[in-house]
């Protein structure tokens, strides 16, 4: 079995975005474990967590939160692991508050970012990461790519009728 | 004399940005420590300093850093002291996504952001939480302002010779 | 008992984003007056109040206001006490107009901006000032920090059966 | 003779932005009054200056400002007479703070925002609400609209060679 | 009785956004004629109007459109009265576009920009415009001001009980 | 008959988007083919695609997609027929991320880019480039104009009744 | 001989973002008028130019102008042959303004923008829609497009010398 | 030996932004191979290279691409390696439009995003992805940390002579 990924939110409200990235690690096998979990209000948890991660099995980590998005980049600082940012969209200025917060880091300690609100990503990002050591979920990642050709397909078809009737 | 400011930058490159807020904390004669220390590069001296802060006699935080400026978060995460935050600008973005990673924190963690770049304002708001409490600050702050008023005066004086020969 | 907060909106519109702050006040038992008061429409009232908080008995300020805000900042031009100041989201543009007219005060006249429509933050940044003389405030500081940190431990907890159940 | 503009700066370092508004009026013949005057360093001065204005003789003012910028803003809380805002670029945000800042006013008391550094058009602007009741100001400036139509068919004469040459 | 003001929208869906600036004029006294008329859609009739107005007693133009916002641009070339321009918020960008459409003018041509849908303003700096030469309209803006200043006092006097009861 | 109109969408999702764009296309008579295809989901069929449209009787492709929208791009690169871009805004950042994916492109390989959501201009804009060769569209996008016109013109007759009423 | 292509700038100073599209066109063998017209100052030459280029024997026409570029709005509104629009950046705002103001036009009058400062590109466009209905054009650009992709393997070659030396 | 990693740049003129990556990657001795490969100008030769990357012994490919930057996004479709894409600021926008364009990937393919320019960043990613089965890069990264935190300790050391001399 593959090393586990930790998807960390910074607040439970953040879940309804986060949820499709535990799916769809989940479906792919990949052993997952949910954290919430603050860079500002649980700061010592966070970093015990990220510090911890590497030996208590985990290959990356998965971080999501809003506004001035400090969660993905402060487990940066304490592991070498890979970890993944999700920049979370709220109230205000519309998701950029938490992209730039995420994707701007400095030297030294990169945080992967993925979309504003890009959960499945995040997971999907994570599995290419284990993949390149486990042949199986490569394989999984392989499929989904031939099955999201073919949606697109069947997606195509049925709009031609919509098309016809404008 | 008052309790000690502590004027934290996340890369010594912040020193031009930064060394007003020191040389008006000295005018003020406020003790001041600066310090080198990053969220992300020596994240656990950056929690212990600021764990420690309000026992080692510091009354007030500033922190300065640029890109996904996660600093004075960071340091805000630690204590209940008063943090104030500077944005730097950096090579891209203009600013906006430090001032953005700095002053939009979750509720419970506030950070006292000011301008862009605005060290010497940094200085001036940590002296006036000070005089709070100190007379003697509160003194000078006064002064400052009647002399900033003059300052302007002058200079209007000597605007009018340009003006004139327009 | 300490000193009063003043929280002060631009407009009774704002009432709803500024009761968290009056709401946090109140749970710290520190006295606070709330106003009604434009920078705009009452010129003259919000300078008569500015010059005379500090031997009104106010010890810091609090200012909120939407679109072009120049509430916080026409405030803090007469008084020396520190100012905060909650940059409301409007209409349009999402709070960012609020958010730089806020904080990019030019030097020598600081306002403490917090996150748009942050008054919890501008609430317990108050405190910290206060706190600074106060220990019963510092105290109840502590407190709250070690009450966020349960909290999140707690919908940590929540979260697995959640997680589980994707 | 016309009634007069005044043209107030926030700072003297804005003077190279602001002249070419009172060399502007100057040619237009319209009197003109400059003054340093800012609405956070010498807020008194400003309210004086405003509510004197209209019986001081002018009729209207033009206000210069960078940053969170609040110069015409606060003028126009203690006037009736139109300002006029000239948002300035400064260092950081490529004046898209004093912008917003200048034209995001509250309903009641309007700013006629010009462009960012946009001085001759602000003098412009006060010509033209001027000729509303001065015939000699009208005149010219429907003048200066034919010499600007001429102005740039000299221009596409001039282009002709270049474009040959490319 | 005073010129009158033309109140031109782009589309006549920007009526919403533009009526109250009819009901201010005319609540002033001041005779208001309003027309769809678009820059893009019927730039004829737009140049043709703009190029007669002064002539056809108008004093003031009052121009509104959203998203590449051309109208008031397109009126002031045609004119050297005062165009002013109420840039409309439509359903991307949040009203940034056609701010900077309104605004950015190159020298030359003003645009006395206000708020994004800040149609009451354009109609309050249009009285102002007048009033320069029109003491009725003068006294009403004068007293405009003291019923702002009042209006504001009665809604602080309402919050109180609200304040009390959080 | 003239050359036909590709419209390709990067998700079905998009339809109503889009829709506008088909429609206007089959008033003018034009042949118009709709697809599903992503440049990132199906990358072959779009490279396909593109690359025999000018052989398959298309005379210009419109492409319309959200977030990293790199679908117009993508079939700019394989053909040389004029392609043109339809940003669509999706949840977050209001439409701005479509809008610099697609118009930004480097030199050499353009994409003709409408505005966020602007369908409707996209065929309008591919019937103009087809109307270079062919009469009868040219015949009917003339027409079109005066319709446009007088459209307007029943709007304003309309306006003047709720005018009155204010 | 390709019916012409018409390259209208705001102001002579364009003319060095402009040139590039000139030099193009001409190597393409398309004949190009090159005009300095204004918008804003001469827009009744711009209406005329626009109203008779038709007929004129123009088939697209370019536009370059920045801040609120309305120049290519204003033209597209004069004719129906197809109307691309350079944004310009000037002195602040980075080319913002322009963008928004050329590309966000309403439904009826498209512009096909191009990236900021990209008359390369305009003219590769313009020569695009023009080889819809000439050979020889159509041939030109196969072969500009295997001359670029040759470009590229060459620029690959000399950097392999330049990687080995890091 | 550890996969390889690809370093593709749009341009020869990304060069020096993306050069530190590959110094990065030597430094590690993880195999490197860069090209210059343009999602536009070489879209084949980029789907070609990105479609065998896999069987051809890369485990990370690393894509710096400026403006619209397709390029990560492109060869992220063709591949189910991680890919990560360096944002390249450009001469408009300040690398906002790349920042957007790189990121804002459609659920399906994720692109890790690093920060604008932040090549360097890049490298350590991928170096971090390619540890997760390799021994001596993770302690590589494990002493980069301490290496890193040492540094700063050093600076903040250098830092305390210039403070004292304010």
């Amino acid at each position: 079995m593959s090393k586990k990924v930790a998807v960390i939110m910074g607040s439970d409200s953040d879940f309804p975005v986060v949820s499709p990235a535990i799916r769809r690690l989940k479906q792919f096998g990949i052993p997952v474990e949910a954290r919430v979990m603050s860079a500002h209000r649980t700061p010592e948890a966070a970093a015990e967590f990220s510090k911890n991660a590497e030996k208590d099995g985990f290959g990356v980590i998965i971080a999501a939160a809003g506004k001035a998005a400090h969660l993905a980049g402060v487990l940066a600082a304490h592991t070498t692991l890979p970890v993944i940012g999700i920049p979370v969209k709220s109230s205000t200025l519309d998701g950029l508050d938490a992209l730039l917060a995420t994707v701007q880091m400095p030297s030294g300690i990169p945080v992967a970012t993925v979309a504003i609100d890009g959960a499945d990503n995040a997971a999907i990002l994570a599995a290419q990461m284990l993949a390149l050591s486990d042949e199986s979920i490569a394989k999984q990642l392989h499929q989904m790519k031939v099955d999201m050709e073919q949606g697109v397909a069947k997606k195509n078809e049925a709009l031609q009728q919509k098309v016809a009737e404008l």
